[in-house]
């Protein structure tokens, strides 16, 4: 278990210690009854006193999320699991018995987990990769504006941003106008309002799978059917899709259809106009998200669905925490048509508007010719990043390892072989301080044990290629130990 | 009709009158089939040229939100009100058909009305009333740390923030810990995640009446049964919430108990421990919205209900958006037991997490010592506009108007004679410049057409006077023509 300190901030080790400690519980990254390092162990790992371990044990205890054996050790308690966990004397006991609608939640799986010197699972490109100075001069002309701080934004955005982001896209394609837009606090909003406007119970949502964690989260709230299409190196199968057109009636198709997360791959023109035909056909939705467009590493990629279509099939998902700044939250939503207003209507009791000084922020960013050579230096970076983790899972994976070359994107989608099952390989990666994201979280419906999402964006160098060789060292030592027992032929 | 237009925007005069008479449709301030002014008097009004506003009507008529009858005039459409806007040939026309799931939306009436010369409907300071330069050294602090921008923020929120928060409540009492608080962006999205995470149909949730609008439609929206209980100079009537607890098995009661919105009534300490009893003798959530704890006029208000409550029946809810910026969008939720890992899980799926440059914001303007000289030197200006109010309207107001002084806030709660009718007085005072609240939007259940919310926080005095003055004037005005028909002692 690792912790990072700040031995600079305003809040004691003490408290850092305990904060982290009980994020880690929140995201899930500890099992009820697990046990903790001793005092010992962890003040040796952390390099505090004893007595800081002491203390933050003692506040964890207080706080119910830990319980002290004398003699025997501290052991994870988790208070979400009820029953089991309800401690005797407990004033907040009651609290269990409070019946709660709440559905899969993947975030903390996703993101939250820090441990490891080799974060292979997070999507995010580091603070130094990201053009900085860019962001603080958008900031500064944004913060010399009084009402950016001072006013709420008008809910459906603010409009010079919904003009920009219009000509933004315009680059792409035509059909776009500013008045198709809503700012939305990041595009997971921008789904989630569409989930909570469109989708109720027993309403069927088709899904690519694997897709998105947090987009089947958004839609599993809401009581959605989801029904699954999986992927070719063109994208969604759309024979499938159209089987599942014959025998169900979807309101809602989400995909991602460049760069698509987790597989990396993009589907080409004439499969987007297929599959916006087959939207208008049917009268069926399709939600486009498309945080990936600028990250492409061969040719760039055909006109986003959006500006394709003239009959308000599709509601277009734009972010930029990917590519320009995850500490901003601003994402873009457009749709044509009478739509708009009703998600308008959903966006105001969500959380009555996005942030003004966020969006002034935007506004003044995405003017900056310089987001152009940002965005080319960028996939040069990770081109060659990808050819790294290529070169290097060719060189070191075992051979029934298998993936596809992403054609845009952070990631890699990697397929095991029988004998290497994923909880295996993520527990053993842990251990020497690998974490991958399991595939599982990116079914909507199957249960998946042979895939793993990796990340080559943000690692410095040398850490990646040490974690990428590390991790095929795991994959060799499990095939070597497994192989016996679970070849058939074996004894 | 009044548009704001800035000559030095980058959108052009045409795109800036387009876009804001779209969001005025959208707000709700114009009804299906309503005439807008002519190009002549649009344009002289707004003194632009007469092509400019040619311009405007023509794109307004392509996006469908106007149509114009040769010889006419110029008239309104309405495209969320379905079948009637239906146009043969709109490609769009296939969205009618969609189902939604929408509630009951007021944010456009209480928040997106912009124009008149006298908006006294509107609870929001003016940039010139707001700490700017303590807000503005903030962010510079924020943005010289690298990852306020560059960095995802904690699902729960930054720690930092959070014991800031935690230190910021314990002056007004106890039990309080940094571990209880996930950052939210903005309190509407904490009323929100409550509602989502503990209220599905049918659910009981009790409320004040009136109340705040934003906390109804996200109770509305998730199929509660409201009941509701009004309030007397000490909050709400805690026999009547008794009787309610006898006959049904209230999940949640939602209260503003410090200068409550919109009546300006604030609770007692003994009503306080009252409420917290009840609450813990049913086993019943509270949910403690607390915008206007700094805002009082008399003493200091007693604790917050979060501050008094031991075994987790209160979930707190504080925001700055009405008192420091309305532009960052941050707020504080707080709540002790298990019940806070499970909102954690809501705000995933609601929008990831809320910018980490704005909760660094906030981190280090809290922290700030001036603004407690801020907030007292904000209180000394607002009761002198209270009482400015106050007088104007006991001078020159109807007899049979009456209301209550607010111990703190920036409302009053005006309750008119039987014979002004609320419509009635809004429209015509509309024609004269003044925007009002119909108290109606404040019922969760009852039709009220006898109250309005008049703010006093924000228009410079001489406006403020004026607008009172003509408010009272039309008041008369209606009285003088109705009288002679609603009296019944008239013949």
């Amino acid at each position: 278990m690792f912790v990072t300190l700040d031995r600079n901030a305003s809040i004691s080790l003490v408290d850092q210690i305990t904060l982290a400690l009980i994020e880690r519980i929140q995201s899930g990254l500890h099992h009820d009854g697990e046990k903790l390092p001793s005092v010992r162990n962890l003040s040796q790992n952390l390099g505090v006193s004893l007595l800081t371990v002491v203390k933050a044990y003692e506040q964890l205890e207080k706080k119910g999320f830990i319980k002290r054996h004398h003699g025997k050790g501290t052991f994870i308690r988790i208070p979400i699991t009820s029953e089991v966990n309800k401690q005797e004397n407990d004033p907040f006991n009651w609290q269990h018995d409070i019946q709660d609608y709440i559905g899969r939640s993947t975030f903390g799986q996703v993101t939250q987990k820090k441990s490891g010197a080799y974060p292979l699972h997070l999507t995010t490109l580091n603070t130094d990769q990201l053009p900085l100075d860019l962001i603080i001069q958008a900031s500064q002309q944004a913060l010399s504006e009084a009402t950016s701080i001072g006013s709420y934004a008008s809910q459906i955005g603010d409009p010079d941003l919904r003009v920009v982001i219009s000509q933004y896209l315009r680059q792409w394609g035509d059909h776009c106008s500013p008045s198709d837009f809503l700012i939305t606090s990041g595009s997971q909003q921008g789904i989630d309002l569409i989930a909570r406007t469109f989708i109720g119970p027993g309403d069927v949502v088709i899904m690519e799978s694997p897709t998105y964690p947090g987009a089947i989260d958004a839609f599993r709230s809401r009581g959605a059917t989801i029904l699954t299409v999986s992927l070719n190196e063109e994208g969604m199968q759309l024979d499938r899709l159209i089987q599942l057109f014959d025998r169900y009636t979807p309101k809602l198709i989400y995909t991602i259809p460049t760069a698509q997360n987790p597989t990396g791959v993009s589907s080409p023109l004439k499969k987007r106009r297929q599959l916006l035909e087959i939207a208008e056909i049917y009268h069926c939705l399709i939600v486009e998200d498309d945080p990936w467009y600028e990250i492409y590493y061969e040719s760039p990629p055909p006109p986003p669905l959006y500006l394709l279509d003239q009959t308000g099939h599709v509601i277009y998902l734009k972010g930029f925490s990917k590519t320009l700044s995850p500490g901003l939250r601003v994402g873009m939503l457009a749709a044509k048509g009478p739509i708009l207003y009703k998600l308008l209507n959903v966006k105001a009791v969500s959380d009555l508007c996005t942030p003004l000084l966020n969006q002034r922020i935007y506004y003044h960013l995405l003017q900056e010719k310089a987001c152009t050579t940002y965005f080319a230096s960028l996939r040069k970076t990770l081109r060659s990043r990808r050819d790294l983790v290529h070169q290097l899972l060719l060189k070191h994976a075992p051979s029934e390892v298998t993936w596809r070359l992403p054609s845009g994107g952070y990631c890699f989608w990697i397929t095991l072989p029988p004998n290497i099952q994923t909880q295996e390989l993520i527990a053993q990666s842990a251990q020497l301080g690998i974490t991958l994201l399991d595939g599982a979280v990116c079914h909507p419906s199957i249960s998946d044990h042979k895939h793993i999402r990796l990340s080559f964006a943000s690692l410095p160098l040398q850490q990646l290629e040490e974690g990428i060789r590390t991790l095929c060292q795991v994959m060799h030592d499990i095939q070597s130990t497994s192989l016996p027992f679970t070849t058939e032929t074996s004894i």
